[in-house]
């Protein structure tokens, strides 16, 4: 996607060849500055850290970092201790594991002297496969999007609510529920998106804001709190969203308030869809109440980061002292609610014999 | 209420037996200063900039403000004069016009050297009145509450949720909302509740949850979005809210997000409740969706005020420059989502028929 005019990544190949490039999304939104990591330390301290994120991406850095790796020493040893020490940095996310096993064996049974060239062609593969979803997700949703706007006589804009970031920013390129509303606009539909600011970790007014800013994607920032109030006078066409696990049934497990969103829509008649890849789905679960839901610190909804009037980044607390704080992660938006899901191999009803339709023909 | 197991009202006749003393509402919850006001000029400050707000309580310390006119200068001129001036701090709240209002006709056609003690009885009634209203809203809703209590067998706590601030700090005491709670409370039914942080104000986070744990009140703070997925897992036994108008049919037009939450309630078999006075009733109006609904500044939304780790109080901006923001204050939550409306009058369906019965019988 475009940052100022000029084509981004949200992870790159060095001129140089060896090294890769991110942006520094801790800074974000307030200052666009990129890191280059030159070694496999220099990867995994980006993903602790979160100057990296979004499950897809963190595995095609994790894979940048085994190639820095293996460049520095070839061995097996020195494969299965990267290995071991990247997949340390974030040992829940699922795509950790499978982009640093993928790169590995490309690897392991080769002779040493092909073992880096290997890893590299294995991690352009990952970033390319991952973009090409990503790509597709957006033109099955942009058939939906140009639907959406012939129904409303292409008049004024094309009016999309999305709920935290399920942009380019958490994957390589396109995003997943912001894909379509790109391609929307390359291919000149009018399109204004509410951008939820999501709290507690802002990623909506922080992240989505940012992106679609720097891509020219005429958009509002709302709290949370509004999009009911929207949905009832008319000003939303449509809702997408992204998922970090939908069941085998259709129940989309999202970004804490989904859930809230899919309910106004519904009582609204406004169409719900969420944006997904296949490593989405889990085929072992058939009810997304059974997907345990993440607590985090309570420091996360008690103190807020932004940039303070002298310029730094700050964070200031809202409660008083001693009141207590809860922060779930995630809530789960009944299938019921859901419109269609979008994926890689196109539309299909939240049920599972719309996912089947598409993935175990 | 309570404030460190002292009763306070949210304002008050000083010992001095003419001045008023209010709460600085503007440091809370990070600082408990309290204000002296002494003249008409220092209760409109106080007014103008929010350091007292809600609007019952704004009506009481303006009765106050005339109070402390006709104490310097009793005659009529001064009096229209003081009038106006107190009036045009918050053009748009009823509740002003109405107490300033009263007190002028509490002491017009008496001689001037009565006029002094005939303001100061009837601002004390304002004050009394309102408080008596705010109780009794409470002792009905206390019955709902032991029933809940009832049906959960008395077991764990009584799980309540709350969104904004419809507490005594909004009212001169009790709250409407919040009333019930403090009765269940002072009753002895274990409570707990989740604050909703109520953004963009944060009066949830702020205020609601300063008031509930200077009343010993066991609470916890969560984000807006966070409200569906504790219904969804039975966290909460019932929702209350307050209001700022409703319609003869029993539309509720409340702080933003409040009909998200009330959609919530229904798609799981939870009651909600919402708790006001007479004076909120809007007989003129059938439908919720004729409600002017006050869009406010981009500002409220794009920066969060709280405590910096230096204890100032900083103003810090979450999204990009150039995202714009906006800024709609209230939602209408369609009367078939409401269980009961609960007045001082006692309990009723949110429907013309139940308000009639209350108070058109």
């Amino acid at each position: 996607m475009k940052i100022g005019g000029k084509h981004y990544r949200s992870v790159w190949l060095e001129p140089d060849g060896w090294s890769a490039g991110i942006i520094d999304q801790t800074k974000l939104p307030h200052e666009f500055a990129l890191l280059r990591l030159a070694s496999a330390e220099d990867c995994a301290r980006a993903i602790k850290t979160m100057q990296t994120r979004g499950a897809p991406l963190i595995g095609a850095v994790a894979a940048y970092g085994l190639c820095l790796a293996l460049r520095a020493d070839a061995s097996d040893e020195a494969l299965d201790r990267a290995h071991a020490m990247l997949l340390a940095q974030r040992p829940t996310a699922v795509n950790l594991r499978w982009a640093l096993d993928a790169v590995r064996d490309a690897v392991r049974n080769r002779p040493r002297g092909e073992r880096v060239a290997a890893a590299y062609a294995k991690a352009k593969a990952i970033c390319d496969d991952d973009a090409a979803t990503c790509e597709a997700i957006g033109e099955h949703g942009l058939a939906l999007f140009e639907q959406a706007w012939a129904k409303k006589s292409r008049r004024g804009k094309l009016e999309v609510l999305t709920h935290c970031n399920a942009g380019w920013l958490a994957t390589v390129d396109w995003g997943t529920a912001l894909a379509p509303i790109y391609k929307a606009h390359d291919k000149g539909i009018p399109i204004h998106v509410w951008v939820d600011e999501t709290r507690p970790r802002n990623q909506g007014a922080a992240l989505t804001a940012w992106e679609l800013g720097q891509h020219g994607v005429d958009h509002t920032v709302i709290v949370d709190n509004a999009g009911g109030h929207l949905m009832q006078h008319g000003k939303v066409d449509l809702c997408i969203v992204g998922t970090d696990r939908v069941t085998a049934n259709g129940d989309v497990c999202n970004k804490i308030g989904t859930y809230l969103k899919a309910l106004a829509a519904k009582d609204n008649g406004v169409p719900f869809y969420v944006g997904l890849p296949h490593s989405t789905i889990d085929w072992t679960l058939d009810d997304g109440m059974k997907i345990p839901i993440e607590e985090r610190e309570a420091d996360e909804v008690t103190e807020i980061a932004g940039r303070a009037p002298d310029g730094s980044i700050t964070r200031v607390r809202v409660p008083p002292q001693g009141s207590a704080a809860a922060n779930y992660g995630f809530d789960v938006t009944p299938a019921r609610l859901v419109t269609a899901l979008i994926t890689e191999r196109g539309v299909c009803p939240a049920t599972r014999e719309g996912l089947k339709a598409l993935y175990r023909a």
